[in-house]
């Protein structure tokens, strides 16, 4: 049912320098955000508005048609007219040649069944022609890597960093919180896709590319419903050759949900028992919410995997260590016991009181007199392959005494094989969150999130060993 | 075997004025946190440091000996001696009369054998002569509500603010972050405690105490191990009584965390599957991360107690209204149907495609033209108790046109006699924080987080619509 692309088309539909915006006016928000966006991607290409009344819109010389449009340089167009007349600037935007085309408006599969209908006509035509369409009722995509965008949103927040993170979403509005997050917490992103009803292009084609696009580094999905699992096999596998996760939340656990998923883009939201098990045999990491989500994406790309399932936990609290150890069993996380030697190794550093286990607690002195040692200790291991330890935060630049403390452990994390987490102890500031990122270091901020994020980068990495082994993916 | 103390007794203990303070000295850093915490919480008592080789100890005059102290004026004591002088100085203090004493000092159950056996000296010797001891192993108290003050720790961050929420804590450092964290979110402090090894007070008499102290609403606690489960019951059911709700982590549901607390403060800590089921019939909160618990703090703290287990959620995103659905159902959140008369009048308001319903998705234009309208509405419902709606979060003051829309909004707001939350659409500023607190509104800004308090926060709820009919706790 569902047609198949060549990548080198997906890779030009995404890389346009000639953009037609047909129903293009001063009123429109959707024109007036795909501006604003696409200055803030430092788009370098050119923009022809289509308004039958109009010489310029928003200070942009505008075409009275599709006909009026230059000959030959436009490769793509925006259509942000109303549902009943969109079908036949299609048609004409065919006849210029031009088909890869965004579909903004709503009114489709939707509304009920006459908008299905509108929809299917248009999925013939397209497929019939050839043409690539997005949408329709989506927002749209952004290219930070390649600094160009056709987004029409208005809440994606911050400014753009090219990345590697890809992000592809169902829903509009909340893939624009997804963004906006990423980009607070200093996450790039590669490609930022609403795919809306896929009446043409499916979110199954938008992984496809991301997968071997050359920027991205993990993927993310905010997913109503999947129209093409075969498809979406083929992807998880060519991801998982290529190290890439496919983070999603899948919403429709609930019936709530799935009534939710059909009246907002007509998607089917599947039987979610059925997906679960597919997400795990194919190494898909299903979240809950977005700031698991993005918390996820963080330590995928902020950390190299670690080559085992033992996590080594230290902190300067007994009671933080029963804490932790609780919510590592919640998340299934390994906490495996030290070597004798590292015991007694900690020993020697530890009041004669601490008893060195994982969680280990450090105590007030230890803390103090040898966190560098004693992180060396615990990376020493063998049966630690991701190590978390505590820091404290500087508050600001005029820090001293915690920068020093902070600048000695950091030399040291840098030298590490393993990856290294940071748990701060104290609150964070925006300016703590600079340094460390500056530095390269990975935070949680949130123990209870931030240990879901490890739970899933340690489960990952075990299917991605057991994946090279067979290189398959076996039910 | 466990004592019992009179309701004035432990008052007086929480309120001393002139607080001796034995093994003080310049280079001790308890003492030093002592004095600056006393100072934050504007503690107008006297201090008396008492140190054998000292005229003077960061300023404050000290005294050679207990004997020196000035006669009948102390009414509190803080041990900060190592543990094998401190019985004898227990036994000295008694003798001056001294009968409140807080024990800073380790070296005791934590240990193992030989502090186990000091600490069951110290215990005896304090039951026989009626001495009120907090500690060992502990940090002490902040009783903020009083301006009082004689807590050795120095993590605690923030403005110190007395208000309406007690802590009991069975870990310093632990209890120190959820102090931080809930100064940051603005909730004021009544009581602050960290109760160490309980060798004479424990976690249950604390809490004994805070349900009744006149200015606690809202009791935390942070729990290795309850020693005392008879008091633990009177006191949840004197709590549900005056609809104080306790809202614990209690760590051990892991192997781990077990060991954790036994090396930590030898608490034990309990068969956990009984204790949940305890929890639950005793109407006490159990929470998994100090994330959860200072969430769970702040809409009970926020927001008047719902009549019904009924949530109404309204928001502008279709993708948004799935992913709260789903979470609604893993937290137990009732998601009623509206009403027809709701839909009918929803409907009118709406697009034509919009489909009312629960959650909400009121689509832009929605948005645009009539929030105060939509959610009057859905607070007409009879079905909803409490509304989740959405609202655009002001950046800065600065910011006209959301603050106008804020306080349209706001207005309304404060007028329905049915609880609301905001969770605000766009990354939150502390500008936003600030201006939403000042207005009394309560917002959640992590969807997930914020989701689980009002799953705590409606079942609580609905606990005490139970107890009040029955007025008594049933197996």
């Amino acid at each position: 049912m569902n047609s198949s692309y060549r990548a080198d088309q997906i890779k030009c539909f995404f890389a346009p320098r000639h953009i037609a915006v047909v129903g293009a006016s001063g009123k429109n928000l959707w024109f007036r955000n795909m501006l604003d966006n696409a200055r803030r991607a430092r788009f370098e290409g050119s923009i022809y508005p289509v308004n039958p009344r109009a010489d310029e819109v928003r200070g942009v010389k505008a075409y009275r048609s599709i006909a009026d449009l230059p000959a030959s340089t436009i490769d793509f167009a925006v259509v942000i007219l109303k549902s009943s007349i969109v079908l036949d600037a299609v048609k004409e935007l065919y006849g210029r040649g031009i088909k890869n085309i965004l579909l903004v408006s709503s009114g489709y599969a939707e509304t009920g069944e006459e908008g299905t209908k509108k929809q299917i006509q248009l999925q013939q035509y397209c497929r019939d022609h050839g043409i690539l369409l997005m949408g329709p009722n989506c927002l749209g995509f952004m290219n930070m890597a390649e600094n160009i965008s056709v987004f029409t949103g208005g809440a994606v927040e911050g400014t753009f960093i090219p990345g590697a993170v890809g992000v592809v979403g169902q829903s509009g509005a909340t893939t624009e919180i997804i963004a906006s997050s990423l980009l607070k917490n200093s996450l790039g992103i590669s490609l930022f896709v609403t795919t809306g009803n896929e009446a043409v292009l499916t979110v199954e084609d938008y992984m496809e590319h991301l997968v071997s696009d050359g920027q991205t580094r993990v993927i993310l999905g905010f997913i109503e419903g999947f129209r093409n699992i075969p498809k979406l096999k083929k992807v998880a596998l060519e991801a998982a050759k290529n190290k890439i996760p496919i983070i999603v939340i899948k919403v429709g656990r609930s019936v709530k949900a799935v009534k939710a998923a059909s009246s907002h883009t007509g998607a089917l939201a599947g039987n979610d028992g059925v997906l679960d098990g597919f997400f795990r045999q194919y190494g898909i990491i299903r979240v809950d919410s977005i700031e698991d989500m993005v918390e996820t994406a963080r330590i995928f790309t902020r950390l190299p995997l670690p080559e085992g399932n033992g996590l080594g936990i230290c902190t300067l609290s007994g009671g933080l260590c029963g804490l932790y150890a609780d919510l590592c069993e919640q998340y299934g996380i390994s906490l495996p016991s030290l070597e004798d030697s590292t015991i007694k190794r900690l020993e020697q550093m530890l009041p004669d009181f601490a008893r060195p286990d994982n969680p280990l607690d450090v105590t007030g002195s230890g803390f103090q007199s040898g966190m560098d040692t004693i992180n060396d200790i615990l990376m020493d291991d063998c049966n630690i392959d991701l190590l978390a330890t505590l820091s404290i935060a500087p508050k600001d630049s005029d820090d001293v005494l915690i920068h020093a403390f902070n600048d000695m452990l950091i030399s040291k994390f840098t030298d590490y094989s393993k990856p290294l987490v940071i748990i701060p102890f104290k609150e964070m500031t925006d300016y703590a969150r600079s340094y460390y990122h500056e530095n390269g270091l990975y935070f949680i901020e949130q123990p209870q999130t931030g240990l879901k994020a490890i739970a899933h980068f340690m489960k990952y990495a075990g299917f991605l060993r057991k994946f090279e082994q067979n290189n398959d993916i076996r039910g």
